[in-house]
């Protein structure tokens, strides 16, 4: 059984194909700076994501920064977010002078739950920057609603989607702008990077200009932008591994069904939900655990994996709200308490790619029935 | 001869070199996240700097936002900075929410005029970013004098001055921070890059903290952070890129020597400045043409030099005061207007790079005396 085994593997082509890529560059001299193999990569991820604009970026976290700059958002006004995501969502919001606001999300799919955002909702409010997470997608219906409503911009973190569908459409089609991110842990990398999408092919020209330091030709500086260019090696990277996405999408799927069968009759131990008309990006194998049916501790399973040398994740945990610069953040919530603050210690992410085999999982069902049993 | 010339050229490593270091990062599976050939890169870094903390990023921009972002300066306060230099620099003080104040440049060095610094400060300071520019070193004494006084931060853009010393003190020591960029036009490149350095080891866990989403352990969000991080192919071509530079750099000292002296009689063209016991870093070549008394405008060189396919720079121009959103910002300066309004329509840089060969030289030298016969 090969091990240490970790929830992510990074997907990457055969070295021997990317060299072919690597001597282009060399003839050619360019690196950076939208260059060739950029101009291809931003084709072919438009044609794969189905989205008439797809920018691509160096990494997701500042091709959020660049999402949030391009709705020219009042400084100092709000944005409502879930605090169940990683760092990068709620760090962009108050990076760029804005002001995270945290509302509960829905016990189901643990996305942004739209009632607790409507309450989130006061005069300073500007935007809402939603999450689909795991690869569960968010209430797209229930949020445009009330963005629409209270003429708020509706953006989404896309970072667990890549490639999926919500009723045949693509992800990154709803909302203003969806904002994905190729790291090295996602189910399509290019080391890092990440990408802007937008339904508008209008919305192309701003975002290249933020992404460039706001230059529009040699004479004029007309945006205050940054750099979130992507060099070509990593453009060579995705481009390789793009057609390399379905096989291993399809292997976390199958793999997804031999982890919801050898987990299906544990008490307590909540599967993924399977959302309807929804084309699933497989980016993680979340369950929820809760002690009390099930008598030992998401914590007390995470630890007897590591010791067999498998590491899970407790993720999201910690959550935003729980992050120093946060710490004293409200999550509004329709409940008596936030739903958020009890699934965090009970969220496990588990190993989940194309190099689990079957006697990792075993290990991993062993590992529950023995937490079942010491309860 | 070898045409299109452009003003740089990335230095690149023989691609057999970097082929076993991919081999490497298949091997382990880590492309990212601090990974081995990113901690080598680190050390090999601060050895070539001589900086006790030198901390790398994926491009200098989002270096220069955590550089100023672990200043800790108060949001709405004001950084004096030169208009004379590449957009980042003005753009990453707004982007952090802070205020862009302009103070005018030295004629000789064209780096910030601390005269023209002490002018500019008002109750509102809290920071100077100066830069270093075309490889001439700023005053660092009379800044840092003035930070003193003031009890300002100092922080220097130091993209131009890789590797570059006064009185044999590594430039990255001078200031509270400097900040490099290894982008494809700089003498030392790792594709896209950049780094912080500083004279304090105890700078670096604020640093990594920062460009890490603030993350400090698996249990704890302690800063506002995003992400900085560089990849494992670009700390590879770094590497492999650093043992480079010092053939690099004395081909165009030989070069500048060259230009120098095929330029030296021409009225009104006023060489690159030599400064006393300066190590330059051989970043550009830059000319100071006074249309006055040589006749011809920079501007009739420039497009002199294009038609015959030699693409020469009018580096800096627009200057950031000229950009969209700096465009009524004054220029503090003790002259009756500013200097730098005189001078950004006067600097050229030439082609700098070892791919500049003599007939390159020689046609460049024509044009400048075409122009001068024709004015």
């Amino acid at each position: 059984m090969n091990l240490p085994l970790y929830v992510s593997k990074p997907l990457l082509p055969d070295l021997e194909t990317l060299v072919p890529q690597l001597k282009e560059i060399w003839a050619s001299g360019i690196v950076t700076n939208n260059g060739p193999l950029h101009q291809k990569f931003e084709n072919a991820l438009e044609q794969y994501l189905g989205t008439p604009c797809a920018m691509a970026f160096n990494n997701g976290t500042i091709a959020l920064l660049v999402a949030l700059k391009m709705m020219d958002l009042e400084i100092g006004s709000e944005v409502i977010t879930t605090p169940l995501t990683f760092a990068a969502t709620a760090h962009s919001i108050a990076w760029n002078g804005l002001v995270p606001v945290f509302a509960d999300v829905e016990p189901q799919s643990l996305t942004l739950d739209p009632k607790a955002v409507e309450r989130a909702i006061s005069p300073r409010t500007s935007a809402i920057l939603a999450v689909h997470v795991y690869g569960n997608v968010c209430d797209v219906v229930g949020l445009q609603d009330i963005a629409d409503k209270h003429g708020l911009r509706l953006i989404y973190d896309a970072a667990h989607v890549f490639g999926a569908t919500i009723d045949d459409r693509p992800i990154g089609l709803f909302g203003d702008v969806s904002v994905f991110s190729f790291h090295a842990t996602k189910l399509f990398n290019s080391l890092e990077g990440g990408a802007i999408t937008s339904r508008l092919v209008s919305d192309k020209e701003k975002i290249y200009s933020l992404r460039n330091f706001g230059i529009k030709n040699e004479e004029e500086v007309v945006d205050i932008g940054i750099n979130g260019k992507m060099n070509e090696f990593q453009a060579a990277v995705g481009l390789l591994n793009l057609p390399l996405v379905a096989e291993e999408r399809s292997k976390r799927a199958q793999l997804r069904d031999r982890y919801n069968y050898s987990l299906r009759d544990l008490p307590g131990v909540r599967l993924p939900v399977t959302q309807k008309n929804v084309f699933n990006s497989e980016q993680y194998y979340h369950l929820v655990i809760d002690h009390r049916e099930f008598g030992s501790s998401r914590d007390e399973i995470y630890d007897g994996l590591k010791e067999s040398n498998i590491f899970a994740r407790k993720y999201f945990h910690p959550i935003c709200t729980d992050f120093a610069p946060y710490k004293n953040y409200k999550i509004h919530t329709t409940h008596e308490s936030p739903y958020v603050n009890e699934v965090k210690s009970q969220v496990l992410c588990l190993p989940f790619h194309s190099g689990v085999k079957d006697e990792h999982i075993e290990a991993i069902e062993r590992q529950f029935r023995r937490s079942l049993r010491a309860s």
